[in-house]
């Protein structure tokens, strides 16, 4: 089995999306993840979605998966050195932690590198000045909104996917390793700051977004479905379903072209606009002209032709397909792709989970494992890795500092 | 200068948005990463958007800050033997390959196994099939535009930010690293795949989308803008801006209950419903009620007393603002954050670019670096690191085999 972080022990603090996806992300590499939380559960625990019926959260569980589960009460003087204890236990790949609890005393790079020196710790916040922010109010200041949709600066549309909060827990993932391989080389710890904001304005600007509005001196209008730059849009077929449509490289467009039985048009269109639309910019000036010409194509036929046809001719496209039409026809969301498997999930039941997109030739994946319950592997955390005796243990529990779910 | 993969040497064989970020990615942790292309560039050379005048891409410019660059005609044999050099090139950070070239047989593992037993070669694809696809087609399919804005499917919304790409190209960044602290415990080389489709169905699926729709067999109906299973929604101020509020968390929900001063309200509301707002999913449900009571304070004043009042009070707010709105008054986007540096990109003029969001206590950020012309480390690539002579470099130029920017 792909697992090439098998040796690491990474102690997660943590809630919400990026956070718990990086420690997801080790965890699906081979890492020994340790999530603690509170007893009841962190602020996150009950978030939505929900599992019919039981109420447990399908967020938390499907972000915590195949990571350990510590339940500590870190209120308490004794909780939070467990934790402590548990950073800076010995071992080539322990002194690992990852946390978004920005500003936290306890957990402070000198209260940490005390107890052992080359821990690495990274630790996310919102903005780069340590103020709060979440992906939600994030992503209207980056702009995006008043570019999705149709409707502008005035009517703007939020994205629904924590895009921000992806793309930071990644980068928190890849930034831990990275220190780590800087650790085998010079045993040098790390103390690593993070914000959601610098994440979301520094991709903006590597997309070339932010220099498009500087040097023009003018917002980006929205273009609803439209691909920006090229030609890319929606259309609807003959039994009612909808494709998206992408000619962003010469190739792509003459396929489409080709299979549309539309070369004698476009080439009538060209000499009328005077344009060369095997340019990618003009297809995007005249969007709207050549999806005139392929509309009636797609409009006349079923998805199956249409698919079948495309995929003939190399043409660049997706079907739009709903979460439950995904998972009721789409291969990709199956246990046909070796991403997924069924997995029981305590307090969920039987569902779909996916592992490590990355795959190693010659090596099984790394399969999805079911989230912990809170507190399920207290006790062999205590004691395997912090050498606890079970009578030292029992008398934690006693004592309140550590719990199991519902306790 | 935090660095921590400044003894990397990574081969990126490239085009659009994926692998060029996880080149960009890795180059900024200080690895140096060259990225070979076509005379006159790869697929993504005139990607918009464009600089005014100059017509220079901001899209390729911005992806391949930092990088060095060769330009080799990889249709002759004699080109793809010099990439085929280069990856092999000896060196215990060498020997990695990051590309989007998926199936090229020059490039196929044991044509480079055979060069350098260790090699670590990641190659992304668009599905797990290895059949293509693009961010613009992956999204449909995952079914979040039928959940965005308020269209549903029949009318659904696409993102403009190429979400899937970003976390494709990070993903690949930190698989790439994982595999080489993985060769340095064991010397052992490998040939990781990496499908876009693969990364978008896993992370609606972490987010528990998937299980949402595949337990409760209905699809979530789209919201406008806003916050699923709890309260988060767009509101425009006297002074005709807009802010979005988030009442995630029970001291946030506080926050804004006791700045609006609606505490009485939210009392009777909670009485005439039946609900104990404090809980974020009965927040969701009564959304509509709660936006009644907040909307009224905000529309009474303008941006700037909003903000001071929700920030004295700890709420989870941002202003909307679009791209040249954020560059004009966002602290966040400018050299105020060290995140930003302005730097001169050829043929583009002075522009904000961003360096790596990660930062090491104690040490200067990675700041960003322009981008290369085509060719520019022709001459030092093949000098320094194949030990080419500059007579053999000068037969290369003459016979076509490498070139520079305009030849």
């Amino acid at each position: 089995m792909f697992g090439p972080l098998n040796h690491l022990r990474v102690v997660e603090g943590s809630a919400f999306v990026a956070a718990p996806l990086a420690g997801l992300t080790l965890a699906q590499a081979g890492a020994d993840v340790i999530r603690f939380d509170p007893p009841g559960g962190g602020l996150d625990y009950g978030r939505w979605p929900l599992a019919p019926g039981t109420g447990r959260s399908l967020f938390w569980t499907g972000l915590n998966k195949g990571k350990r589960s510590l339940c500590v009460d870190i209120r308490r003087p004794e909780g939070r050195e467990l934790v402590q204890d548990l950073i800076a236990a010995p071992g080539e790949g322990g002194g690992l932690l990852l946390t978004n609890f920005a500003g936290m005393p306890w957990l402070a790079d000198e209260v940490l590198r005390a107890r052992r020196a080359d821990v690495i710790k990274l630790e996310i916040a919102g903005n780069f000045d340590g103020s709060n922010a979440v992906d939600y109010t994030v992503n209207p200041a980056v702009g995006l909104p008043a570019m999705t949709g149709t409707g502008g600066p005035n009517a703007p549309t939020n994205h629904v996917l924590p895009a921000w909060d992806v793309a930071c827990g990644l980068t928190a993932a890849f930034g831990l390793v990275s220190a780590v391989l800087e650790r085998a080389r010079t045993g040098q710890g790390r103390s690593i700051s993070l914000a959601l904001s610098d994440v979301a304005f520094a991709t903006v600007g590597h997309l070339g977004m932010l220099a498009e509005a500087a040097l023009g001196g003018v917002d980006r209008p929205p273009s609803g479905n439209d691909l920006y730059g090229a030609f890319g849009r929606d259309f609807p077929t003959a039994d009612g379903r909808r494709v998206m449509i992408v000619a962003l490289t010469r190739k792509q467009w003459s396929g489409l072209v080709k299979v549309c039985g539309i070369a004698d048009a476009v080439t009538l269109l060209e000499e009328r606009l005077g344009a060369d639309l095997s340019e990618e910019g003009a297809r995007y000036l005249h969007r709207d002209a050549i999806a005139a010409l392929v509309a009636p194509w797609v409009a006349a036929r079923p998805l199956a032709e249409v698919a079948a046809a495309f995929d003939a001719a190399g043409v660049s496209w997706g079907p739009y397909q709903t979460m439950t039409e995904a998972l009721a026809r789409d291969p990709r969301v199956s246990t046909a792709n070796p991403l997924f498997t069924a997995i029981e999930q305590p307090g969920v039941g039987s569902v779909l989970a996916a592992g490590s997109p990355l795959a190693a030739a010659g090596e099984a994946r790394s399969e999805a494992r079911s989230a912990p319950s809170l507190g399920a592997d207290n006790d062999a955390i205590l004691g395997d890795v912090l050498g606890l005796s079970s009578g030292a243990i029992g008398k934690l529990y006693d004592a309140g500092i550590v719990a199991r779910e519902g306790e």
